[in-house]
């Protein structure tokens, strides 16, 4: 046994704090020192008597050389161990715009702290794969893209300094994310999830909670652009954030009575119904943008419409496969990336509707803290979306057609309950 | 030019009648000879000059050899075409017990007629992948499987004398058949084809047809039982076609209201869910069987409950991974298919349900002609459902859990009108 | 704090030993009572220091009703939870042929023990679902499914008495199953994976283990068949578990180079191809049986011919879409279901392989023990498969028809290495 | 029956040519007719003899007004009918930048020709969902999308004047077009697919042909770079289009030997494999750009080295979700579609390999007569791909991990052969 914090340069104590085994935090750090051929000793184990006490543990970490140690601490760190000794982290400038020091450490979607002149300083826009820049004297610290990197700005590197907080199991929470912890699936009783969303939704908004809505242009094709429409009306829906298509076959359903040509009363192929979406795209040409096609009276109806009139924002970044696209449609995707982000700051749940690309975009903005039902009719979709490693996503596989609209009236109970 | 039906013996005259154009009837015998390395020659063609004429063609096959010619011969009969002078239909007697002649004739799911002394037979229970039984003194014909063939029946050999018709577009039906033919997704107006389906059944109902269901087990596990037996209980379910795990699961949400553990009111995982299904099981044992379960109150409510006390027949086939299974399962594949057949007799439209291996069970007994609604979550398994050449089957990709319910909303409103 | 085993009714003490954090046994126990509402105080918690060292937990689990607590330890014993002072199994006699006692214990698929007369005696034929009947006189257990019990078998009851041994983390496993714990993607190196399922299978055969593999008609139908043919010829597989379908296209393949009627060599339908399945349907019926078919040449290459050569046990199963079935299927479920559980006997190792419907009745019959590799096409197909909560199991997403070429050419190189 | 040409308000006379039944151009007239709820008469029909004759059908189109006139032809004109009288083309001006004149003509993916000053016009840069531009004096015309449109623009409005040539059924094409027709599905000989496709790759590069590939990440994830940087090398590819990942994970593999930072050679996640594609970018930042990267030194094999080395051009479009993107990657989506479509003119074969986003882009770019093999492991993935109405598309739905190293030996064989 070694002395408290003394170690061989091939060891080192670590000690890791919170809900230690139901978070699964202690499984993982021990699974990734075995699985890197490491070895470990648990020196102290204080596990929490009752259920909401967290438990503490410090342990002694053993690699083959300093340099499998090394690698063992990167990768457990980000899990939330922690230095024994905790040392200051290391800041290197940024060797040109646009370019990252060597060894520059790359963040988690969760809530990191760096530890500077022994002082820990939260890093801000947690968010996944980005570097931290750190200001000293101002003592702040953000997560920034390599975009925006200049030349000289202070970048955290190594893996000494900085502690990150995983998920831990929410112990209080209701309404949807309480009972669905198994992942997607679609054999799940499809009412009962839509009651429980209805009202966790209904709880966010009286609760003043902000709620974006990521959402593809399926929902206007099966006929639930109305049931969306109508959460918007009433007040659900802080942030809309979506693509071309999603607008255009808006448009298109107002304008035409079609969705890509099929008429969404009668379900048939419309006459001329493949010029239709290019007629919507022309009439907002004309009116010069959504929002004036509002104001003048030619768009009357539906998910634009009620963003505008209710002043609800909504950011539309272009695709390559786009017609088009309208002249509201960001097209350069630095830019487009810029916007969603802003909107998507100070968010506390995020619905993802039969969206991927722009689902997948925002996926990669939202720490892990903010809450996320994520619905698809393909398994594999939500799959992809959801692999997050939190509690707080919920996969629905259904088919957003019949599942909006049933939403749409439960939520309509509860306002009139 | 030949003389009418003279012929050299690498070449044969047919004859083809129909609505050949818009039925693609003439479009499929044309590709097929064309993919053999045949040739032809249009002898003379009678176009229908009005949409409900029949046109008419006589065609002259020409191939490289006679054994060629019997080849492009053996595959355009099945799509419709005729041997220009009509031969009478070769019989062979059976060798022995559960075997064919070598060279029998392979039913399609078209429906066929057999040249006989003179006199078209028509081959009753159309059904695919069959051979055709005839009695001459009788003059009836039958598709029969291998396991029912007897040593000397007389079976159809070669392709002489067999007339099938393959399933012609239809010009006035109405209702889900008529606006949907592009094959099955879930980008179509959802609660618009909820709607056709409802008026089809509605039509159906009202003019005596025959409609069988085959429902798979997640119509329980997603919450939409209720509304199947709702709809048994109206009258529109004629006949249930199902496995073990959906009367399992049904028995189970009626006495522990869990379905495979899964609590249908919370949507959580129940106490000792996971042995729900057994005690299910067990209580139906118990009980002698489902009807006598509900006949001693024991099973009070679902789609089993509804169809003992409507007197709707319900065949529950076994299949390799059932637990129990229930003791009114048929274990027997040969004995379920025989009872499966039973009672599709004189079907006129076939719902299949959230099932896959017993659709697919049905799929293969139903002649093309049958009306057939298919709805599944993966789009995968609606294609290989509809994959029957037929514009009388239609596939739906949703959510059963929401699809049902609502289904069952319009239908009332039917009702109710 | 309470006394040693002393406590009020709505509480109990229990223990839990083993590699309890990392293989998440604690956690999944904590994670349970609190669903459940429950509460606990961990009483001891001794921590193994070193990697190989098990844990041991003493914990007060405290529910609001003697009722409640009931519910609890219902939950967590099958999770590895033992009562701390253990109490004897109840044994309740079956009341008829074919029925359970009401407050029967349905197993899981970890291996079990009861607690009778002072001693542990092992449940043999672990599988999941089933209910276990002792013979207190020859001090044996096993699971039995409900049509196998018969009036006065002694049957266990409640939750007392019942010790579970769920997977531990594997920390010495090699191959395949050393590093995929993630669960199934198509976005995985592919060659890499089946170079270590190679490596395995190659292990395997060495050190005597038993092989069986699950097979899908897919493997005929993308020309795969060769390459498990040359598999079972060299000694890689010791059962083959199937149904109809495959047996009747490998017969196909072999005497008319066509599986489902597509030229295998073309890839083009062949002439008359969709009658070739009856063809082959019919040369079995006539020749009396698989066996007999390859004793009289008629049948000279393909898997099954190298099972019968290489005598090599196969089991084919019917299902209801079945045509034929070929004289060799099993067409009692019940009785399938009895041969498949003989060749399953002492299997080491499972291959399933573009199979859904067996494949699942084989995942059903299997204890958490035995290693699993299942590949399908369809990632939702190996996610069902997979669900068994253990790390024995590895799922691969990939095309059949290329892998196994593949997979035997690796082991090709491995067998002359 | 009317006289040649005159005919009443309400009805029309047509024409059309071609391979009219094989092809099935005037099954989908009669088709469109009928489901608009028109009628019509043959008043000419002459069937093609032999099968390269072309056939020709003279036809009254009878509606109910002569609104319903002008609706059913705007139906069929598409489709390849043609008024028999042919007017000329109207031309009305763009009424200002963007915006297309009211009554626009939109595009299809066919060839087609304007009628003006009694000559027909090609329309160049055939693509789907464009209007016409055309240019009197010069006697050209062209396909453009509505940000091209300047004010003034002369832009074909109506349906008359506009003649569309649907793809006809190729009748002497090889290789893999000519035997698949069927769509896509996994259940077909994969090594006879994969010889068929070398087969087509070696004689389009024998005869000049243009071929590009469209390609997705999943190639490099799956292991398969080197079996299309050995395609690159070898001269099968004459542009590669994709996206930012594709060149990320590329350089990753290449200078860190992991791919979204699972080791490409054991399959396990790698140390701090999560920040290596970050690495990746930041690696390419650093030297510049990619070609930079690869004169440097830095990037020394893959996908992009190859093209580099080569001088294929690449085009790599940026979308939503990316990180970075590379220096090299087009972050304006107008811009990009504008590279992409330079690098397809010309083409005559285009691979879309495991790509679902570039893909769809590009297949909107594309006329219906260039060749398209379109492979992905979602079948639905592949079906919205080759949803262009064209035999000129082949699906094929597999594992690129395995189908691309198998697919480079074939071609391997074809090149020492």
């Amino acid at each position: 046994m070694t002395e408290k914090g003394k170690t061989r340069p091939n060891e080192k104590e670590i000690k890791v704090e919170g809900h230690l085994i139901d978070s699964m935090i202690l499984t993982k750090i021990w699974n990734r020192i075995m699985e890197l051929g490491g070895d470990f000793e648990t020196i102290e184990f204080q596990v929490g008597k009752h259920k909401t006490d967290p438990s503490y543990a410090r342990i002694l970490v053993k690699a083959q050389t300093p340099a499998h140690l090394e690698d063992i601490l990167r990768e457990i760190y980000p899990l939330g161990a922690l230095a024994f000794k905790i040392a200051e982290a290391t800041l290197v400038p940024a060797p040109a715009d646009m370019v990252f020091p060597d060894n520059f450490y790359s963040t988690t979607n969760n809530p990191t702290q760096i530890y500077l002149n022994g002082q820990w300083i939260p890093a801000e826009n947690t968010m996944m794969d980005k570097v931290i820049v750190v200001n000293p004297h101002a003592k702040t610290a953000a997560c920034k893209p390599i975009r925006d990197i200049r030349k000289g700005d202070l970048i955290v590197v190594g893996e000494e300094g900085i502690q990150v907080k995983p998920p831990e199991r929410s112990r209080e929470s209701t309404g949807i994310f309480s009972f669905m912890s198994s992942g997607a699936s679609s054999e799940k009783p499809a009412i009962t999830i839509i009651k429980k969303i209805a009202q966790d939704l209904h709880n966010f908004k009286k609760t003043d909670g902000k709620i974006a809505v990521v959402a593809g242009p399926a929902i206007v094709h099966t006929g639930a652009a109305p049931a969306l429409a109508t959460l918007i009306r009433q007040g659900y829906v802080d942030a809309l954030l979506s693509g071309n298509a999603l607008a255009v076959h808006d448009v298109e359903a107002d304008i035409l009575k079609t969705s890509l040509g099929i008429s969404l009363k009668e379900g048939v192929a419309a006459v001329r119904g493949c010029r239709n979406h290019l007629v919507a795209i022309n009439t907002i040409y004309r009116a010069g943008n959504l929002k004036k096609a509002v104001e003048q009276g030619v768009l009357k109806s539906g998910i634009i419409y009620e963003c505008v009139k209710k002043e609800v924002p909504f950011v539309l970044a272009a695709s390559i496969r786009d017609d088009g696209p309208l002249p509201d449609v960001i097209t350069d995707m630095v830019q487009a990336q810029q916007k969603y982000k802003e909107q998507l700051k100070g968010v506390t749940m995020v619905l993802m509707l039969a969206s991927t690309l722009h689902a997948i975009a925002v996926g990669n903005m939202l720490p892990s803290t903010v809450k996320l039902v994520c619905l698809d009719i393909n398994p594999a979709s939500v799959t992809k979306l959801l692999d997050r490693g939190s509690t707080q996503a919920v996969g629905v596989v259904s088919d957003i057609g019949t599942f909006l609209p049933l939403l749409a009236e439960e939520i309509e109970k509860l306002n009139s309950a």
